[in-house]
């Protein structure tokens, strides 16, 4: 059975979604959870619940890293952090991957420097699940591990989120794209217009360049693009949305005045919230690492916290990490890396 | 009395929008318009206007560049197009700026090569004008005029669009902020930590960086970075409104179901479009530029064009070109150019 160790302490709302997402998912997906974190807080929060027959144990740590922590100095202060825990379960082979809605910098350092990188790989790089237009869900990589990524760094990226989507999606040949600032080859800057002169001889679906406005059409499925560039593009993505859904409860408050118009917005706006909710598509996969490790945005509902542990299980079980390396490996000599 | 040259080819709809847009903005300000482009079909435009009392004069030009044209070829091509001579108008002086809502790219060479730069300017940038929360606006530059741009080029942006934003929005010490992708001056990339060292030392009321959650929030009214992030940026925010739209109106239709209801939804869907509608902000100058010249949306609809020509007015009224030139060469030796 797959184990899947869970930064119980990790996310703004710790323990309490944490604790109820995973007993969801071990009570959904038939897998082991291990609930790390302070025994005390977390046993208190799992009586409140059913889980008799369920494959969920407590592991101990007794550090919590804040959301405000630096990075570096949670990696290096605070060995026994639930998230050093969940990574050195993982590393040590008694979980098959680890969840955190933590401190997302933290998370990505812990895991990184506490796994290492896969022997192929330059630079691991963060997976933002997006959804589209149709229903479907594209994948933004870098989303935020890396700044200045280099030519050889991007074309990595594009073959390891291809991979994640085959995996994860059971799409056969995912569509890969270049997030630029046009569709023509000679379009972009520097560090994409080699890299688009790269991706176009490898063997894969490479649609070419799109731009920021086809992020969300569900016209490619794998957006490669620089760590900097991927955090702005989620982080303008949730600005924007955040302040059309105001200028929208504005008119709607204007234009419905009778309570059955009120109630009726009420419903239709929670049903747009809903599809526009990321938490379905179970939060990010840092691909690279030795170790499976899927972050989760930090405001996870127990919803979300279930789906990250399940697509850790996904990837366990698809062995993502072991084909990442092969076919990387063997790309060696194609992307001169 | 300020004369202003329109580009009455270039938009996606021209030259209805143009020439409309132009007969209201001579009614409403109080000056004179040259509308430039092939006459017979401007003026059999202008014929379903009442102009009488009102300066506008056609100017011919025989060619139109397409949206589709190489910006290099059209510059080069099409010396005859309305771009081309909108912008000969302004360098020798018979107009004080130039409107076009055509291939943003080809009127940025265009302007650019035809009027030459400002001395003490590196780069020009092109400053976009983004709706926010409370009403206002905050201008965001380098919108795409340059890639790869380099430390002192990001430092003239910000000195650019502060005197720009004090002189059109009326604020006395506009917040200039660096997009990036973390608060903390150490957060970016080796370009943003760069250039923020640099702003501090300015005479500027710089707030430091925002993150691209903050863009729409108001937090900031100019705002700072490389033009391909500041096209990804648009582009990104213009998917995601439209992917929300989209989200919104299946909400709407699955929940309203009544005559009564989906009227008002409509009309809630009305004025909520309105409240993101760029138009009223009246296009992006090329700031940088020895002529005055404001690029709108190629959909620019009348309003866009009359907004766009009020814009490039003000702007040659405060005399903005000479107080750019002033201040950044005054500050030659502060951002060590």
């Amino acid at each position: 059975m797959i184990t899947i160790a869970v930064d119980a302490m990790g996310g703004d709302h710790a323990p309490r979604p944490e604790v109820e997402g995973s007993v969801l998912a071990a009570r959904e997906f038939e897998l082991r959870v291990l609930l790390v974190g302070q025994p005390a807080v977390v046993q208190r929060e799992l009586a409140r619940h059913a889980v008799r027959g369920l494959s969920i144990e407590v592991v101990p740590a007794s550090e919590v890293i804040a959301m405000t922590d630096s990075p570096t100095q949670a990696f290096r202060k605070k060995k026994d952090s639930s998230a050093h825990v969940a990574a050195r379960l993982v590393q040590q082979g008694q979980a098959d991957g680890m969840v955190s809605a933590g401190n997302t910098g933290a998370v990505m350092t812990v895991a990184r420097f506490v796994s290492g990188t896969l022997p192929s790989v330059q630079r691991p790089a963060l997976a933002a699940p997006l959804p589209t237009g149709r229903g479907g869900v594209a994948v933004l990589l870098d989303a935020g591990a890396n700044v200045d990524s280099k030519v050889a760094h991007l074309v990595q990226f594009a073959v390891m989120g291809e991979i994640y989507y085959r995996a994860i999606f059971g799409v056969r040949r995912p569509k890969v794209a270049l997030l630029s600032i046009g569709e023509e080859e000679m379009k972009g800057n520097e560090l994409t217009r080699e890299t688009y002169s790269r991706l176009k001889q490898l063997p894969l679906n490479f649609i070419g360049n799109i731009e920021g406005r086809e992020v969300f059409s569900g016209s490619a499925n794998v957006i490669v693009c620089d760590g900097f560039i991927g955090n702005v593009t989620l982080k303008v993505s949730e600005g924007a949305a955040q302040h059309i859904v105001g200028q929208l409860k504005k008119a709607l408050q204007s234009t419905l005045a009778s309570q059955v118009g009120s109630m009726l917005s009420r419903s239709a706006y929670k049903e747009f919230r809903r599809s526009i909710d990321y938490s379905e598509h179970g939060g990010a996969p840092l691909l690279g690492v030795r170790g499976v490790t899927v972050i989760g945005h930090g405001g996870s509902n127990a919803n979300a916290v279930k789906n990250a542990v399940r697509v850790a299980a996904e990837m366990a079980r698809a062995r993502l990490n072991e084909r990442i390396e092969q076919e990387l490996s063997a790309l060696q000599v194609a992307v001169e890396v």
